[in-house]
This record gives C-alpha cells, sequence and structure tokens, in this order.
C-alpha cells in the first residue's frame, strides 16, 4: 500500500507560530536556523552592517553568492550595529518577542556586549538560548579558537577520512563540505525543539533554556563503537578507504567510462547475486568466501576481482544490471546526477526555487518531510537588512520616523 | 564572565515525560532513538526474539559488542515476535501509551504485517511517527535497496570524500562511520520534537504527524552550496583532499614523529601569524599571498611550504606553538587522543559507564548539553528482552500469569 501525500489532511507546517532570532554567522548556527524556518518558524537573522562574511563565500553571479541563496532562504534580515547602545536595546526588544535564540559567537563574547543570557532572560524569562562553539561553553578548553574542520578533527572523523595506514602518503581528506557544523547546527535545533516541547505542553515546566552544543562534541557522537573499543581493547579505529571495516564487498568500484559505482553485496544472499553476476558461481559457499568474516579477510582481493569485472562495463550498464539484481548500489553522485534525479524531483528535494538577484536558483528541498504539513522554501537568501521596516513595525510598533531616525544614527544601516 | 554549571537551577531533563517506541533496526532508527533517550525521554525497543542484528557489529568481549553498550543505552529492551498475531496485538497495545514511534522498516513492511500508520493511529490518533528509509516513503525510487552508504553516495558526499581529480587512482574514501544514517536519525529526532511541540503546545492542534526521513536526503541537505552553483554556472563541486576549495591555508600538514596536524590560518591575521611562526615574514603581504583568492590559487604550493616546516616538528611541539599563537589547529585525533582530551573529560563527553556484560565501558557523552537539566547516561545497552516484564506490567497491567502465558505461547523468548 503506497501512502500518497494528497490523502493526507494538511496540517500547518510544524512550526509555524514559532519566533527564533539568529545571531548567527558562517555556518552553524545559520544552518541550524535555516532548518527551524524550513518548517514554518519566523527567523529573524540579525546581521552587522556589512552582513554575514558567508554571503562572500563560493562561486558568485554579480557579487551575489549561490549558497547564500540557500542558507539564508526563508529568513528576514536586519542589520543592527551590536556596538551601539541603541543597537543592543533594539536586540533586547526584539529578544522579548521571541521564543528562541540561536548563536555561535566565541563562548563569553555575547558577554562583553551586554547581551549575554542574564541579560536576555531579564527581558524573556523563558527564552530558549541555544549557543554553537568550537568545544563547548565550559572547561579549560572552551576559549580555544575553532573552525569546522577543527571540530572534525579534535571528533576523530579525519583520521577515518583516508585510505588504510601505508596505502597513500597523502593526507587524510576532508569530507568537502564543513560537517561539524551542519551536525553541531542540527543537534543545536534539536535541542532548541526539544527545550520548547518541554516549555510549552499541558504540563511543561514555563522554563527557558540552554542548548550548548559543540562541533567537536557533535562529531564525537557520530563515532560509533570508537570509544567503547578503544576503553575495552586499546584498539585505535582505522580508516578503511573506500571500504567497510567490518562488512564486505562494500566499496566504490572504477567503470569503463571512468566513473565509480558503489556496490555492498555485504551479506550472503547479496554477495551470492554479485557472483553469479560476475559469472562467478564458483565463489558462493567456496572456502575463503563463506562468511562475512571470510570476505572480510580478504577485502582487498576480492575488491581486486570485483574491479577487473566493473571495468569491463559503463556506469549506466552496471547500474541497470545490479538494481536488476535488487544488489545495493549507486553510481557515486556528482552535483550533476543529484540534480538530475528522478526521486528527488518527485519528492521536491532537488528545487528550482524564485530568487529575485538570480531568477531562480537550483535548491536541496526541506529536510524532514512531514506530508501533513510540509515545510517549503518561501523566498529566498535576503539582503542585508532587508526586512528591517517590516521587524520594526510589526514587533516593536515603531513608525516610519522612528525608523528613519535609526537609519541617521547608523543603527541600521 | 565564565558561566558554571554549578549555578543554574535544576530542572528535569528536557524530554522526561515523553514516551516513544523504536521499531528499529542497525543504526538510523535506533541512533535517533538513543538521542531521545539521552536527553530523559523513556524508549522502549521492540526487537526480534533474536535481536537488533546490530548487536553482532564491531568488536566484541564474550561474544558482547562493546557499540552495544553505547547504541542501545538508556532503552527498554523488549522482543516480541511481530509475526504471531498476539505479539502485534501486544505492539498496539503498547501504541497506545505512546507518544512517538520510530522506525527504519524498508517503505511498506509495516503495512504488510497489519502495522501501517493507519493501524496505529486507528489506536493513537496523535500518535508522531518517524520512518526512516533510504530514498523516502515516496516517489518512484523508494523501494529500491539501500544501506547507508548508498544514501552518502546519492546524497553527493562520497564524490567529495577524496582527493582532487587526478591526484590518486585510488577509490574515494569511506567516511569511516555510518554517517549517512546518523545524519538521518538526527533529523528523525528533530522532526520528532518540532512535531510534538506543535501537538502539545498551548496553542497547539493536538494532531499526529508523520516525519518522512530519507537517508539521500539528509546527505543532500548538507551540501552547501553544491546544487546551486551546478544550477546556475554548471559547476561541478570536486573534492580538494585535505584543503578547502575556497580558503587557503587549511589542511592536514606532517610532522617528524608520523602524525597529521591540522592547521587552518586561512584569513589574513592568521596566514601572518602563520608566516611569522616558520621563520617567513617575507610572505606576509608579498605577491601571491595577499589575499585569500591569491593563497587558494598556489594553495598546493602553499601546503608544501608548510609542509616542510611542520616535517621539522613533533606533534605535541607545533601544537604547542600554533596553540601559543591561538592558530586554529589540532592533532588529527585517533581514539586515544579523544579518550585522553582534558576538554571531553571535563564537560562529562568521555565517561565510563557501568555496563553488567563489562564493567565499565568508555562511552561518549549527551549532546546537546543542557546545563539546566542535562541528559544522562542511565543504563548501557540491555540484554535482549531484559525490560520486557517490568514494561508489561507497568503499561499494559499485565499480571506474572500473563507473561508466562505469552512465553508459552512463544510470543517473548
Amino acid at each position: 500500500m503506497i501512502r500518497r501525500d494528497e490523502d493526507v489532511q494538511m496540517l500547518r507546517p510544524v512550526l509555524a507560530g514559532l519566533r527564533v532570532l539568529e545571531l548567527g554567522h558562517y555556518v552553524a548556527a545559520p544552518f541550524c536556523a535555516r532548518l527551524l524556518a524550513d518548517l514554518g518558524a519566523e527567523v529573524f537573522k540579525v546581521e552587522p552592517h556589512g552582513g554575514d562574511p558567508v554571503r562572500d563565500w563560493g562561486a558568485k553571479i554579480d557579487g551575489q553568492s549561490l549558497w547564500w541563496s540557500m542558507h539564508g532562504r526563508n529568513k528576514q534580515s536586519i542589520a543592527i550595529d551590536l556596538k551601539s547602545p541603541r543597537g543592543r536595546e533594539i536586540l533586547l526588544d526584539l529578544v522579548e518577542h521571541c521564543d528562541a535564540l540561536v548563536e555561535n559567537f566565541r563562548p563569553g563574547q555575547l558577554d562583553k556586549l551586554g547581551l549575554g543570557i542574564p541579560a536576555m532572560r531579564a527581558r524573556r524569562p523563558d527564552l530558549i538560548v541555544a549557543q554553537i562553539s568550537g568545544y563547548g561553553q565550559t572547561g579549560p578548553g572552551r576559549d580555544r579558537a575553532a573552525f569546522g574542520v577543527i571540530g572534525e578533527a579534535v571528533g576523530g572523523l579525519r583520521h577515518l577520512t583516508d585510505h588504510p595506514p601505508g596505502t597513500s602518503t597523502l593526507p587524510p581528506v576532508r569530507v568537502g563540505v564543513s560537517i561539524g557544523d551542519s551536525v553541531a547546527g542540527l543537534y543545536a535545533a534539536f535541542g532548541i525543539a526539544c527545550a520548547l516541547w518541554q516549555r510549552d505542553r499541558g504540563q511543561g515546566d514555563g522554563a527557558g533554556r540552554t542548548v550548548d552544543v559543540a562541533l567537536t562534541e557533535s562529531v564525537l557522537s557520530l563515532m560509533e563503537g570508537m570509544l567503547p573499543e578503544y576503553g575495552a581493547l586499546g584498539k585505535i579505529k582505522e580508516p578503511t578507504g573506500g571500504a567497510i571495516a567490518t562488512a564486505a564487498p562494500s566499496n566504490a568500484y572504477p567503470t569503463i567510462d571512468g566513473e565509480w559505482v558503489l556496490i555492498a553485496a555485504n551479506s550472503a544472499p547479496l554477495f551470492a547475486k554479485l557472483a553469479e553476476l560476475m559469472g562467478r558461481r564458483d565463489l558462493v559457499g567456496a572456502h575463503g568466501y563463506d562468511s562475512n568474516a571470510a570476505r572480510v579477510a580478504r577485502a582487498g582481493e576480492l575488491d581486486d576481482l570485483i574491479s577487473q569485472w566493473t571495468r569491463g562495463h559503463d556506469a549506466a550498464t552496471l547500474v541497470k544490471l545490479l538494481s536488476t539484481a535488487d544488489i545495493p548500489n549507486s553510481k557515486v553522485y556528482t552535483a550533476a546526477d543529484c540534480a538530475a534525479d528522478s526521486q528527488y524531483r518527485a519528492r521536491g528535494m532537488v528545487r528550482e526555487v524564485a530568487d529575485s538577484a538570480f531568477g531562480t536558483v537550483l535548491q536541496a528541498g526541506v529536510v524532514p518531510h512531514i506530508p501533513e504539513g510540509p515545510g517549503d522554501v518561501r523566498w529566498a537568501g535576503p539582503m542585508v537588512g532587508e526586512h528591517a521596516p517590516e521587524i520594526l513595525r510589526a514587533l516593536l510598533g515603531m513608525t516610519d520616523a522612528d525608523i528613519r531616525e535609526l537609519k541617521s544614527e547608523g543603527v541600521i544601516p
């Protein structure tokens, strides 16, 4: 029975009615706020007059970053000079109207501006505050400088994104995106939603809570058996290249047209199907191939065998052969493959979004999908301060004259 | 001003009062449920009589998986034969007592057992259901076989965990953990918390919602500017090895004692500090080094220069030099480094946990940290069905005689 989205009675987006203030820059806190905005929250992004520096990252057209179109979407931008007393006052006025706030300054920096948690909770006692930092808000290492890549290295991830020891003299690779930042942003969004539930539910406690997320800890939390196995056995988890340490065969295999195809045939029935496809039925049940442990022990040799076979086919043929046999597989997708994928398109996970700077922009859709009241891309990343007048009018009841005065004082641009 | 946890008035853990049913196996759904349990939810894990197959993964002592100690922690286990009518009846009885459910069967599989969403909502209309799958619950590709590695390949991540095109003939590497599964589990936990908030808050709608999470989409959502840049410019995001495509220098550099040290000196002031440390003050402001764009253009050459310098030091000395200069840096941490790190220890992020099978087990702590009411590790991963009697008594009001009968019928082991 296939459930179709059309059959579902429509409800409001799951975060409709939520107001969030973002004091974020670069990746982690802005990503957190995007997740909340995608699901229907009103997000007010407070930026310096020069804008979030991430607006300068990646490829641009006419000075406008394409990434920003997605990273800043669904948010309302207001630029405030937080070094001016009037600017700080406006920020605290805004706090009063918000349920939650997310920031990723270095620990203590907002306190120095007089905008620490005590000052904020004086205005909004039940404010949920998420603070994202490299190493966390407490402890002897909290003041150390950190970027996403540092979080990945200290979390244990960078050591593993490498070929097996002795295979290569090249350095371990980066994941290719700021995964430490994104995962930390996702943890912050999760923490905010949990704190809101406990605050606002029927038997809730009405209390403000703090969500203290460290990049390093967010990465470490994904490391599976690494710590337990080290603690009990002294075993240091080592990189395995394209393979999996505990199951074989699973790797990326080369094709005649220069692509890589991932094949995960790491169970007895899947391996039998693969051996059949390769014309090597003799391997099924043969000594040295007859258990997962045996296959793991000769994973390198097995990968060579499979590679010989895959090199005889182009990627499209290989994918068709493997899929027909119901063996988990996929071409290693590039941007072009993601953009063309029919499943992504069918679910709105790859979509064209209207953008005033570019006409339309190709963006990823909303995760998670909630069929009863899905999130949406309501607008693309705004210009710096684009929504200041409407925010100041709607939340703080300001008049046009008030707003002109703030401009003339240089509090807003 | 350093905020100390002791100053904070203690509240209940943020998910205290929440009841969740887990119908999970392997990584994604069980990871989601662990996150909820870590923050105080009561999680009832329903397993087949043979237990979740992940109990066999990774290193073991006396047949017990060390990873399981962490993966299964804070959960109550009940083993039920869902192929028996009585077993399915008990599952639906349990649903009636739960706020949310998370599962990661292949789409449609629970429907085939008569345990689809309509059957569950008939018993608990406001049930929040998170469904984690490879490609999502709808669309032409929903039935394709998928593992975590497939999600990573289709999400665009595997293409990027590689050296730059032409540098190496080895396949792109795996991240080393099932990152697609974990990120999907995190999205599911986030979606559940959001749905609970909208259901239960004062002006809430009391409605059950479905949280449809695909591994592929969870990964694709982290891909930053990849889709916008491809859509507008036809630019295909390519792997950059240890470096960052848009900022330099940032890489992992070799030391004389065979370690890698990550250095992120990718801003003008940080690069000046690094050049100073290297005794190369002449590079500061020099042509070809005087902007980030210029440094990115010669990133390879710059990395060679820095490597020559780092090869003259051992990792400990290098980290000391760089830290004194406040340049973001870290040794690329192994399991041993994580276990010994004083910041992790100070924050309880690396801790010894009591485990009846092992005495104690080294585990990662709880993310996010919520100082007003922190999560905790209340117990390590239980034996299969360990909590069945207390669950059946407390939730379903069963007597010892009822439970003996279920055993004799083979519904529970």
